[in-house]
């Protein structure tokens, strides 16, 4: 059977770099956390920009909707095709180029199949940072941290993703290429197409490449862990540290005492931190470009303060880098301590700092009204006011079961964040995942504004269809 | 004679909010610089965001184009109406309500006519600092510095405009409010409309509150002025300070000695920082929150070994707040020098840092070509690779005459931007000024994708037209 789609596709990047058996599309087909495997037409697999283009039009041209894909690390099915078989994957793994690097302006250029951690390396051969940082970087693609405006533990002190970048290269919805690629601090030529693109999930366009901002590297990295007896205790914690601190405060973390019991159950291996057990703790990581000893110094002076007015409890400040790690790890082991405990109902939100107390109260005593016994597991980077408030079920109730009540769970949670001024997606994004939950918490006019803007970049509709709108 | 547009208005703010005489509309009319005088069938006063809607579907309903207006100090004829009369102007300046400061989520909700100084006092009343400081800003409005994605002199260490912005209510051009006033540090729910509406100089809708990003009040600001044999040793003394003080250096202003020559003769009651002369200046501002000892210490740390390296030719540190203010005074009385002295022909422009002194070089070199004894009046904010790099005319010709060439000029500098990768609006937008020059340095594509979402979202094509597009 000839396919003139396919055909026109293998000859603009090779029979080889178009897959479509079973066995060859199967790793693009299912999302992260395995919890959806669609069908595609076929995965695409271009080797550069000018193929993206060349595909693009080519899908244009034939109506064939595109699913872009990077290191298919989401957690809302943003980069996985639907059930309908009719997509094709346009997988950026193969553009995988460092561009260059210009130290004197600290910036780097990279193609959006740039692995992060690869990033994150090359920048440290040049003596400089990039500071974003989430669980998937050995994974995930810089131009998927792009396209969903990725957060992760810099973003206090650095920013989003969003933040983080000076310039975009993308294939239009038209399969032009719209260089962008500059490197400016400052630039107010015209509307802001970079953040439009940025955030949106491959909907109105591909990411191709990106200008990234990078930083000069601290000279020292100090982390303390602080024992804690309530979540409103965090946040004076956190605005005494940042007062005290500035833009050193270059993390602050915070986890509930039911997060380390999990992590302890199923790592008992790592250490536990202090004799003694509290409600909550936070994880601070302060950054000093001038000393170790001025970086310890100062982390101590705010904790001793901390302690004095009672908003401290207890408080482990790491002297090696070994121990700073330990303490690290215990925070990025709750998600596996999550996951080897079962399936659980995830939510990743943001709230104003000032009211998470109150929204952790009044949610915890809504959730357990309805479900008395629920386990709240909640985490997450409350210096930017984005908590993982996840639940797991009550004693005796097996995971998979309690996935019944995902939908009746979500609604609790999410009405409860819309109460408190608060986003239902902090950094992952909507995907396909929370697509439906949208216009409950958006108003009409900003739905139709944003379907106007992706009628006007993406007409035909091609560009990731059912993600986000 | 009746109008029944105006008649409508007058029933929906009041007719002593619609001005039509010449006296009374006069003072709407005539851009900050005095270069420009348009015409308009009214100037508009509404009282609030309701008003400004209600006004808004009326100019649809009779296509009445509108120029939206808020301190009217922007330097690219954004704000001000064309010459044909037959755009009505919508001040913006009874908009002036603080609405909320929550000082724990940092973050304060302002009506869009709020002037930026007033702005600053609210933050510093609650201890807190708002960072946005630019030379209008007793008259500028916060609408207008978020219309035009504002810069300023603390931009290296806060950002633009646009970085300060969590939130915005936008009057569209359909005349709906579209509330997204959230304060919040992570939010990914759909497209980035804030970012799109920012920067937008009144194109698309119109702004009339917005959520603020306050900061910790810093303990001391330190500023220090150092003597420099050039650019290129600009740059590097930039680079040795950020490496040492990391996010301390709030602020970064390269002068040249024409600048301080121009300065020192219109204002001679200025003290004179250095008894010899040298090429460049750099005027450095340092904050910490630890202590004034600690910052000084830092910036003379940072100073001493660019001494030592030769980097530096010579330094002050100001003891006091006096002497700071003394620096800082001559940076920001280059401008009013430059206007004493004449009529003269401004850019500003943006470069990759790395760029810059070469930039500079290779454009004073045809400048001088092109025009012997001609003079540049260079500085700006070189932390941001942001330059007003401004030409007056060779000795002994006539500022007012000189402005003949000032297209010929405009066409040399604007073509040197472009060749080493800048921009040729850094900070003050597009608007009627710079809008011809669009075209000649960005793409197609980019313009089509622009005119796209101009005509998705302001179909009538009512909002400010003839900027930008």
């Amino acid at each position: 059977m000839t396919d003139a789609f396919l055909d026109a596709c293998r000859a603009a990047v090779g029979s080889e770099h178009v897959l479509t058996g079973d066995q060859d599309t199967a790793p693009y087909l299912t999302d992260w956390r395995g919890r959806f495997t669609g069908r595609c037409r076929a995965v695409l697999r271009p080797a550069d920009t000018a193929q993206v283009a060349s595909l693009v039009r080519l899908c244009a041209g034939y109506q064939v909707p595109i699913v872009p894909q990077g290191g298919r690390t989401g957690l809302v099915l943003g980069s996985v095709p639907d059930a309908s078989g009719t997509a094709v994957v346009l997988s950026l793994r193969r553009l995988q180029r460092i561009r260059a690097i210009d130290t004197f302006n600290r910036t780097m250029t990279v193609d959006a199949g740039c692995i992060l951690y690869d990033v994150q390396q090359a920048a440290l051969e040049h003596g400089l940072l990039f500071p974003l940082s989430l669980a998937a970087e050995g994974s995930c693609s810089i131009g998927g941290n792009l396209a969903t405006n990725a957060g992760g533990t810099g973003v206090l002190r650095y920013g989003n993703t969003r933040e983080l970048c000076l310039g975009l290269e993308v294939v239009t919805a038209q399969g032009e290429v719209w260089d962008s690629l500059r490197g400016l601090r400052k630039d107010n030529t015209g509307y802001d197409l970079r953040d439009l693109y940025i955030g949106a999930e491959g909907t109105l366009g591909v990411i191709t490449g990106a200008v990234l901002k990078l930083f000069p590297q601290p000279k020292a990295a100090i982390t303390a862990l602080v024992a804690l007896a309530s979540p409103a205790d965090a946040l004076e914690l956190l605005k005494l540290t940042e007062s005290h601190a500035g833009p050193t405060l270059t993390g602050y973390e915070l986890m509930s005492d039911v997060c380390l019991r999990l992590v302890a159950s199923h790592f008992p291996e790592l250490p536990q931190p202090f004799p003694e057990r509290y409600p909550q703790y936070a994880l601070l990581e302060l950054s000093s470009h001038e000393s170790e000893q001025h970086g310890v110094a100062l982390l101590e002076a705010a904790i001793e303060r901390a302690l004095e007015a009672g908003v401290a409890q207890d408080a482990v400040v790491a002297t090696s880098i070994a121990q700073s790690r330990a303490l690290w790890a215990i925070r990025e082991h709750i998600p596996l301590a999550q996951a080897a405990a079962g399936n659980n109902i995830k939510h990743d939100i943001s709230l104003p700092i000032s009211r998470i107390a109150d929204f952790i109260d009044a949610t915890d005593a809504r959730l357990t009204h309805a479900y008395p016994g629920v386990q709240v597991v909640c985490f997450g980077h409350l210096g930017d006011g984005n908590l993982h408030y996840n639940i797991a079920p009550p004693e005796g109730v097996k995971h998979d079961e309690f996935l019944i009540e995902q939908a009746a769970i979500n609604r609790i949670v999410h009405d409860s964040v819309a109460d408190y001024g608060g986003s239902i997606s902090a950094e992952h994004g909507i995907g396909a995942l929370k697509r439906d939950e949208l216009p409950r918490y958006k108003s009409p006019i900003e739905l139709n504004l944003m379907r106007a803007v992706k009628a006007a970049l993406d007409p035909l509709g091609i560009m990731n269809p059912g993600k986000i709108l």
